[in-house]
């Protein structure tokens, strides 16, 4: 009856016990936490990098994969089909985690599938912020073009980090908000083209929808993060089963609303390839790697293992695809590698 | 008689005795010492704080000068006797100092102005450095072009700082480190422009002339540290006087050889205007500030204080001259904000 218990405290106490009671879930890389045990401390921290790395390597290829199917002029499939097949992949892997968790350890209150609408109310709300993000996404470009887009969406960083703040009440200590905000620095840096000066002169519409969006998308990050750690105990499989129904809903009407002719005319499947195959699966398995790290790290170590991947991305597309090197990758590079350093020394002292 | 006991410590213990024995003199930002007394410690301090922002103001307003002179397209007249001038107008400033300084303190072992071979025979070294540099600086230019040399000359914070451990052995923080590293970062993002990419394609040859110049530079200024805490109760305006004297003879030998037959055709003042005059004032204090920075600040400070007002003169005129504001600049002043932030912050406990 935990579960219940931990919900009846929330009542009164609001968010701010989100801080894990429970000692196998995850802390958070340098948030500041009581001393805990030698091993168990191990074991977290080994559990915590394996999904840090796990995501750096999916997104890493996730980019690499793109590049190359836009290269191979692959890009026409049904994009929401293909986001439908993520979703219910992702469904159909968080159960079948599920039954050998079921045969190892019996059914338990934490592991069962059936849920309550108390628990699940929730979970639809980072799918609808995406959505609303996604939707606003058609609307920005009429004041910002996508150079300066492209600039803009490092908000994002910054916005999480805020949100994390405020929203889940962590704190990061002051080198640790300095690091934080050169890795804002650094992705936008590496990023820098002969066209990224416009950005100077986005109009003041432009700034306010960037904001909103990356609000809009740091506030879905936090509130994920928020769900999953709630209630610590429950399964992260059982978690991401319903958090990924609802995104097949969502994804639902999506297709209906936006592809609903081409496919009844071409069919579900049509333009599909073996790389767009590959990228379903890593999809897949990225998403689920985020809510691992969402469940034993947090979104600032989400955040740091997406921008090392697109470093990453970047420099093996260089290789691949004989991209040049340019000073403001290398400089941006530099900043971020600096930056993950200050993050990990920065921790508070225990 | 300090003065000859500190040498003879020296040959023994070589130039590790330079942390200061006397407490009036500086002890430099962020570097490990001992505990003071809390009001020297204050007006230290103060005194620290002040030389810093003089020569971040001189420096700006040199930079600014510059580039007044070159729009009003005055820059006409012998670089060398300027130089000259300049070494010419340090030592007679120097001079005024000490008759103020011994009407009112009276003539005494450290503010006289007569000295020893054994003292003042490693004075001519920086100035003999800056000078085998500056040829250099003729050669490089067949290997590297303009803008890659103005990347490349950020080399010099790094070669400063690493000079700066070795020599002086004074310890920074990790934090520090970063810091440090950062801000030669920033300051090459902030110069970025659509050619500097080229600097990646510079030649092995120019890389290491690049580095050479580097360290010849760094090891000047590092050197100047050395010889002005040597003896910390030695009068600074006695030591600027025979630093300057030396500058002036390495100046008369650069106008007779390079401008010799201009100067005599055209006579000594030949082009010279009123932002001349303003220029070499502007000079001469910025050459007494650093001075003052070495003595009772280090040359990790002169670097900080260097580096911010290239990006102030940078920002002041884009303000006057309708320059463009670019985004590596905004971000290379971000990254270098950052950067100063974190070394105050990343000093050693005390």
């Amino acid at each position: 009856m935990e579960y219940r218990k931990i919900k009846d405290q929330d009542k009164e106490e609001n968010v701010a016990d989100i801080e894990d009671p429970h000692p196998k879930s995850g802390s958070g890389a340098g948030i500041v936490d009581k001393p805990k045990i030698g091993i168990q401390e191990g074991s977290e921290w080994k559990r915590k990098s394996l999904v840090t790395i796990a995501l750096t390597v999916l997104t890493s290829s996730q980019g690499i994969l793109i590049a190359w199917s836009k290269r191979a002029g692959k890009y026409d499939y049904s994009i929401t089909t293909a986001n439908f097949l993520v979703e219910t992949l992702k469904c159909a892997l968080s159960l079948i985690a599920l039954t050998r968790t079921w045969e190892r350890e019996g059914i338990t209150e934490d592991n069962k599938l059936s849920t309550t609408l108390e628990e699940i109310k929730v979970y639809p709300i980072p799918a609808a912020l995406y959505l609303i993000k996604n939707l606003l996404q058609y609307y920005i470009f009429m004041y910002v073009d996508a150079p300066s887009y492209q600039i803009l969406k490092n908000l994002n960083i910054i916005s999480t980090g805020v949100l994390y703040r405020i929203i889940l009440r962590r704190k990061l200590t002051e080198i640790q908000w300095s690091a934080y905000i050169l890795l804002c620095i650094g992705c936008t840096t590496a990023e820098l083209t002969s066209s990224s000066d416009r950005v100077l002169q986005t109009p003041l519409q432009g700034c306010m929808m960037a904001i909103v969006m990356a609000l809009l998308s740091g506030f879905a990050g936090v509130y994920t993060e928020l769900i999953i750690k709630k209630r610590p105990s429950r399964n992260i499989n059982v978690q991401n089963f319903w958090l990924y129904i609802f995104g097949m809903i969502f994804n639902v009407g999506a297709m209906l609303t936006q592809d609903h002719d081409d496919i009844m005319n071409k069919g579900f499947f049509h333009g599909y390839s073996l790389i767009t195959a590959c990228m379903i699966i890593n999809h897949a398995l990225s998403g689920i790697a985020v809510s691992m790290v969402m469940k034993y790290a947090d979104n600032i170590v989400k955040v740091y293992s997406t921008s090392v991947a697109m470093l990453l991305t970047a420099f093996i597309s260089m290789i691949l695809f004989r991209f040049h090197l340019t000073l403001p990758f290398v400089l941006g590079s530099m900043v971020v590698s600096v930056s993950v350093y200050l993050h990990s020394k920065g921790k508070a002292p225990r």
